[in-house]
């Protein structure tokens, strides 16, 4: 397992151990030791002789023998040295619970960077500075100032907020949810999150991986563990300075960069990451998917005593989204006469008021045998002669029993203390307060089961780009030091990727234009060049529905004309002679390039629609044609594009293969910030990208 | 106060009083008995002496003394005889208990309309039948068969659904929730929901009434008296069966009429309404409006002691849209003066991992003094040295001697039994698991205060309304039997009300269409009118722009004919002659009869974008002219009328305008199912309704 000497250590030094029961170096050191750690503790202060009945060594280098780890709490300015010191005795991992580093500002940032080059200089890894410490449950560890000792269990906790982390703690100790290890990830110097969920994917006693970002170091190597690691186990991260008020927060509280929101949801998704909007959702994951198995479809069961509790777990798994389907016929006759008349054998499968334990187990049964079902909602509200422990004993019996499809209990105003809640939480079948929030769960378990079924789909070949040209278009304009390509070479840029567009090209004298025309074809549109003049249409610079040679020229001397007289200083550079073609729906395709994440798609409505419907999806590139098919069915534009009252549809696959190749443009090239195609023409055949606008960086390549 | 005998009886009587503890009928008297009720109580059982030390009589006849209350408990065949027996004995009020009425089908529903008109002619009031009855905790008086004895307090809960009602309890003395009344509605054969709330409004004790509701019984007289108490004091409604599987449930369940969900949303937000989503949300919002003051605005002080928890808060504030203002500066200057150098004295104010009681109260106390915040969200996280108590007696005094601003606590991961918890939830202080609880019930609460200070707009005047020449287009049309009005009756009768129509009459003949084009202007259009040609524009039916009398006649003879080839069987009735207008931007307004609550107005965008993107807001009739425009703004519509990229904004006013005289009449003729008008041209100055059309209803008026 990767970092096994931090997770899992041999030994360790507490730099920093203080005999005063106030100070973080004592409550750390005496975690460690009441963690019941087994490996060799060595406290290193230079003014006690003991710590705790451990000796105490004025320095890392007297202590004998190796050192695996060295957990450092002292002040920051005085941690560079002694992590040096930490390099010359051949320590393999530090924790720095220090704060005062980048989380500080300027000052902070510089012995932080000196802290990363010793760590690198001696080959040490390092968690923090500015943590919370770490705790192994596992290998009963409990390196952190966290008094907490959560239970043995199956859920990895990475957390970027150490104070977040006693909330944690508490909670798991309050359900009964057991950990392996819990990560307090500090200012993320040296190791980042990626690091620890790439080695504790690697840990097979780790069944959840449960993370709290506000941001990551870095984006794409995140990005490709967290999609390595989503395969093999869940991974369900909550995301804070999500809003703009948020993110402010973010950067006055922690040194971490708070990626833009978009991209985060665009690369969770990428990354099979469960993305959950609050800590409670967070929480409630975490209890199904440590201990119930996935469901394999949407079809949930709904078992209830009541009718409106029935109702209220109906409508929320509707908004969810999950089905109720019938039970097959032979299983509801059977419940008809084993149950009393009176019983909805429907779904919700209402046992009744006055229902015992045996009703329950019948109906459980029921859905654990039918085949239209795969997963349940068990609701229980305490009426006059409800027998809750015994149903609670029936509810883990029939789990038990029938281990392939999740049971939810929502087990409504019973003592969380109750036998039966504690018989139910300790067989790892969550309860819930309100069937919402089963309903909720059983949702991202389905969407879970959805991600590991959708067939990882490989980089795929595209035909006909043409590299050169478009490394050519786009050094010509940074050789000029523009950042934005002109019209014509934005189209030539498109095209050279085998983007449709409309054959174009400028002319600078009338002659010139009457040719053009006529190679590309009747009718044309006639554009006004010039980089003054940003409301051409306003001027009478654009003339639409040109139809003839003559035509051409004409408007050619009228246009430029007229121009010298509205804007005497506009330098005109030619005139656009452009193909006019029938309109078609307008979309939108665009690029910008995520400084976390890299470039990142986007699909939309098109036209005027554009900016006050907001009717737009996002994903990541490098983009296949099965992503880029999801982003356009997620947008009610996919509607329009299907045909409304009976129109025919728009050629989307002519779309899709516009976004692919938009997307392979971007990941070519690193120096195209920002491209977009507004308005894309749909048709029932093909599309065009009938106008293209693309910016790129000032600076050169590095390569280049 | 209403319903006095029923809430607080000086006798009861119980029907159906048992000795066999197994029994509902034994459970309730004993409920009653051990709640400590006051009045006299007799058990009626023609089988036993005595119940529980009680005389039981054969008859509530044979009970010396009058009776207030009958609490009914015997099976539902008996029923009747037993409520007439009251009846005669002077009962004021039954409380029916019994199953087996309206809720299993045809059988009890007869049994129903018999159990009421009993109730009718003697004048009786009845709770029920088929409920879980009624504890009203300050007269003392449990008579339901829940034997959760919730504490005396503020809070009354009416609920259709009795399963939930022992959650409700249960919670309540969980949360130290204190009650003034539960109430169990059943089937609602006599009281209803209105009425119960029409009576606790009259209750001193009651700050807060929460319902739940799966549908009502009256929707008018709902809607009056909500609207009235809402005024007085808050009505917090989850409302179950939202959903098309949802509703499912409801008529399976019970006897209860699921309304439409969208006029259920618009009745509540006109009623002033608080609705809820959630069971959770329910009890939350409780929790804050039975014991904090409403705050002013939604300007919001965040106090935390950990970044991570603060950036949470933030997150969720700002979803909910509240606002996080900075501090004036002398308040933020003091603060740095008395707080820690790193402390974060923006908002979320962060008093760091090692704050104290001092440190919360200090900066407790900035946000009490500050004009610029009105609510306070206090985080918690339990660190290294957290003193949780001391800080919760920090924020429970800093709460106490500043009363005018609500403070909601979120201490996170602490035990809810901790000294520090039990004394902020004993002084009315609510605490909250998550940050994002907090911020959703600030919200809810920013919107209850919103409303008390809306204005009451009286029904306003509307000028220009000929009822007359309305009415008699609609007696024509329910004359000849027809349900659908012809374009020109529907253009005639918006006409009517004040609503701009384009002109428009039916030609008979080439030369009266001449006749007509000549009088209305050019150009006009030209349509078939047919009632069996649907799509008249793929058969030629319909002539845009045509410009002259000549072409007029022309055009009408060359119609009918290609009509006439195309569909020899189609009865031609003649050939509308319209005015053509200018397009405008296309909106929608509609209007529907909703079967609960009457005229459900509607708003949205129009034109082919009215069906996929579903930007519409409904509302209910009598529509003002500040409720239209309320509706207008809730749409997407709106930044197109407003006018995107600098375009003009469209006539807003005249829209509404449309709106407001669209709801009058739906208000005035109850014959008019539908009237939609799509598209409505909106311009830069006025509107037009481009086309019109009306549903009446088949059977005549009662009045006629």
């Amino acid at each position: 397992m990767k970092l096994d000497t931090l997770l899992k250590p041999d030994s360790i030094a507490l730099i920093g151990a203080s005999r005063d029961p106030e100070k973080v170096g004592h409550k750390i050191f005496k975690n460690i030791v009441d963690s019941g750690y087994g490996g060799s503790l060595h406290p290193v202060n230079p003014k006690a002789d003991e710590v705790l009945g451990h000796r105490a060594y004025p320095s890392v280098l007297e202590i004998p023998g190796e050192i695996d780890l060295a957990v450092i709490c002292i002040p920051a300015k005085a941690v560079p040295s002694v992590a040096r010191e930490c390099g010359r005795k051949g320590v393999k991992s530090l924790v720095v619970i220090s704060a005062g580093f980048s989380e500080v500002g300027r000052g902070g940032t510089d012995l932080e960077r000196e802290l990363v080059e010793i760590c690198r200089e001696y080959g040490m890894r390092m968690q923090g500075p500015n943590c919370l410490g770490i705790i192994d449950v596992q290998s009963k560890m409990n390196a952190s100032f966290a008094s907490t000792r959560p239970p043995i269990g199956n859920v990895a906790f990475v957390s970027q907020s150490g104070a977040l982390g006693s909330t944690i703690l508490n909670w798991a100790l309050q359900k009964d949810v057991g950990f392996t290890t819990f990560v307090s990830l500090g200012n993320e110097a040296d190791l980042t999150a990626a690091d620890f969920i790439d080695a504790l994917a690697e840990d097979d006693h780790t069944r959840v991986i449960a993370l709290y970002v506000e941001g990551v170091k870095d984006g794409k190597r995140f990005l490709d563990v967290a999609s390595r690691v989503t395969r093999k186990k869940p991974i369900i991260a909550l995301k804070a300075g999500t809003t703009d008020v948020g993110m402010r927060a973010v950067s006055s509280h922690t040194g971490s960069l708070a990626g833009s929101d978009t991209a985060f949801t665009a690369a969770f998704r990428r990354a099979g990451i469960i993305r959950v909007e609050t800590l409670e959702e967070l929480f409630n994951l975490i209890l199904a998917f440590e201990g119930q198995p996935l469901p394999k479809s949407r079809n949930v069961l709904i078992v209830t005593n009541g009718g409106g509790p029935g109702i209220l777990a109906a409508d929320a798994c509707e908004k969810m989204d999950l089905d109720l389907p019938l039970l097959e016929r032979h299983l509801i006759e059977d419940l008809r006469k084993r149950l009393p008349p009176q019983a909805s054998v429907h779904n919700p499968l209402d046992v009744l008021g006055d229902a015992d334990e045996n009703r329950y187990r019948l109906a459980m049964e029921a859905g654990m045998q039918s085949r239209s079902v795969d997963s349940m909602v068990v609701v229980l509200t305490p009426q006059a002669m409800t027998p809750v422990d015994d149903i609670a004993q029936a509810v883990v019996e029939v789990s038990d029993s029938y281990d392939s499809k999740p049971v939810m209990a929502v087990f409504m105003g019973i003592d969380e203390d109750s036998p039966g809640l504690c018989s139910i939480r300790s067989r790892d079948i969550p309860n819930y307060l309100y069937p919402e929030q089963a309903a909720l769960v059983l949702n991202s378990m389905c969407e879970y089961t959805s991600m590991l079924e959708r067939p990882q789909q490989e980089r795929e070949e595209i035909e006909g780009l043409d590299r050169g040209s478009a490394a050519d278009i786009l050094r010509e304009a940074r050789d000029d030091g523009r950042v934005n390509l002109t019209i014509v070479e934005s189209i030539r840029l498109a095209r050279a990727y085998g983007i449709p567009v409309p054959r174009a090209a400028i002319a600078k004298s009338a002659q010139e234009a009457g040719e053009l025309a006529e190679k590309i074809g009747y009718p044309v549109v006639m554009k006004i060049v010039s980089p003054e003049i940003i409301h051409k249409t306003d001027l009478g610079g654009v003339m639409l529905d040109v139809g003839s040679r003559e035509d051409v020229e004409r408007n050619y001397e009228r246009m430029t004309k007229r121009i010298r007289v509205a804007m005497p200083d506009a330098k005109i550079e030619g005139m656009l002679v452009q193909r006019m073609y029938p309109s078609g729906r307008e979309v939108i395709v665009g690029a910008v390039r995520d400084p976390q994440f890299g470039p990142l798609l986007m699909f939309g409505l098109g036209g005027i629609y554009v900016n006050f419907l907001r009717d737009v999806s996002y994903g990541l590139s490098p983009l296949t044609r099965i992503q880029a098919r999801e982003m356009v069915n997620a947008t009610k534009a996919y509607t329009l594009l299907r045909g409304v009252r009976g129109e025919p549809s728009s050629d989307i696959d002519a779309i899709v293969d516009v976004m692919v190749r938009l997307s392979r443009l971007m990941t070519d090239f690193d120096e195209v910030m920002e491209m977009e195609i507004n308005p894309l023409f749909a048709y029932e055949q093909d599309c065009l990208a009938v106008d293209v606008r693309v910016t790129i960086s000032e600076e050169k390549d590095k390569e280049e």
